[in-house]
């Protein structure tokens, strides 16, 4: 039986861009991360954290930003000498892989190895949508509480890895640590996760170790989906 | 000239369910509120401040309370001893009104002077779905920066309130009040704006004020939308 809806049609036309995009970063060799998380968990300050690193570490990056609407984020991205794109979503609550393959001819593939491609801020929608990355990265801030694996399970359940950012507000916000390591891991029992403040550069080292590694070893070539 | 989608028919039949729940909140004297904002932004520990003023007001308070999953938030209000009802909705980004008429028989309605339903944590969906409710209330906590309106603009112009919540992290964060401010009226002139604190109780008096105010003088019947 084949049922059809507009819905799964939107879907289905999604994944099979997302897989065109996927074959196109395993072809170029392009570690495409989707990172996704809640508005204002710090994504772009993370990414602005993360670029500063890796200048040292003579890996190309180049960055995919997507917004309900403004280019802010972009701008914030702008002195660093890389291809940064702003996708607007005018209203959409996620990003598409569509919208993203539009802009992979921006992105100067050919000397690309590591791309970010930031999400529109959103715990629920992004969860279901593929944009042909190698891994979904879900970034929570403490300053969310520790309950919100259990809240949004699709998310942590659909991630790869897990930051938790904001590390140094920790001494005067509601969230135990262990609590929400041990319900993120609840929900998805192989998570990575990484503890970062983008304030005091706490656990930035180690996130891009493990960045700098995975575009060294292409391990993510065959754990894609 | 009349085009049908099915996107436009949910919405319609949304609206249509909407403007059933206001009427029954009109003819019950019910004010309700539509409490939208990003996840992990104090929504549920706003309520729990609320409640504990409005015991001293004589006001009859209910909650109904959106989440993707888990029974937590409502499990955080037991203590009350007031109806607190939790729709779950098994994945989906929003509440819609039928969600919302579903446990209108629940909350009491003949001892309810004013209902605050928690939507699901989501700065971009819960926008486009009117519950039937007087008016929507978003809430940013300063945690988030300063620019969200101006990225989450459609959330921010349906809201007729706004409470920017965890003013006691001001210290420790990036974000410019008066910018915030600035930015949330530029996008909706005719906003009016809290400040709140969950954790040392600033601001929680005024925004009760204006709460029984409301409850009292029912201005709210002729602005609702």
């Amino acid at each position: 039986m084949s049922i059809k809806t507009i819905e799964r049609k939107v879907l289905q036309k999604n994944d099979e861009v997302a897989g065109e995009n996927r074959s196109f970063f395993e072809r170029k060799g392009i570690f495409a991360l989707n990172l996704v998380s809640s508005p204002g968990s710090g994504k772009t300050s993370l990414l602005e954290q993360t670029l500063k690193n890796l200048e040292s570490r003579a890996i190309k990056p180049a960055v995919v930003i997507g917004d309900v609407q403004t280019s802010l984020d972009a701008e914030r991205l702008q002195s660093f000498d890389i291809p940064v794109i702003q996708l607007v979503t005018n209203g959409a609550c996620h990003l598409e892989a569509m919208l993203v393959r539009d802009a992979l001819t921006d992105i100067q593939p050919d000397q690309t190895e590591l791309l970010f491609i930031e999400n529109v801020g959103n715990l629920v929608c992004p969860a279901g949508f593929d944009l042909g990355e190698a891994m979904k990265v879900v970034i929570a801030s403490t300053t969310e509480g520790d309950d919100k694996p259990l809240k949004y399970p699709a998310m942590f359940r659909n991630a790869k890895v897990l930051v938790i950012n904001k590390t140094d507000l920790l001494p005067y916000v509601n969230c135990n640590m262990d609590q929400l390591r041990e319900n993120a891991l609840r929900i998805n029992p192989s998570l990575t996760i990484f503890e970062t403040s983008c304030v005091n550069g706490d656990g930035i080292d180690q996130w891009c170790d493990w960045l700098a590694r995975q575009v060294k070893e292409r391990t993510w070539q065959n754990v894609s989906g």
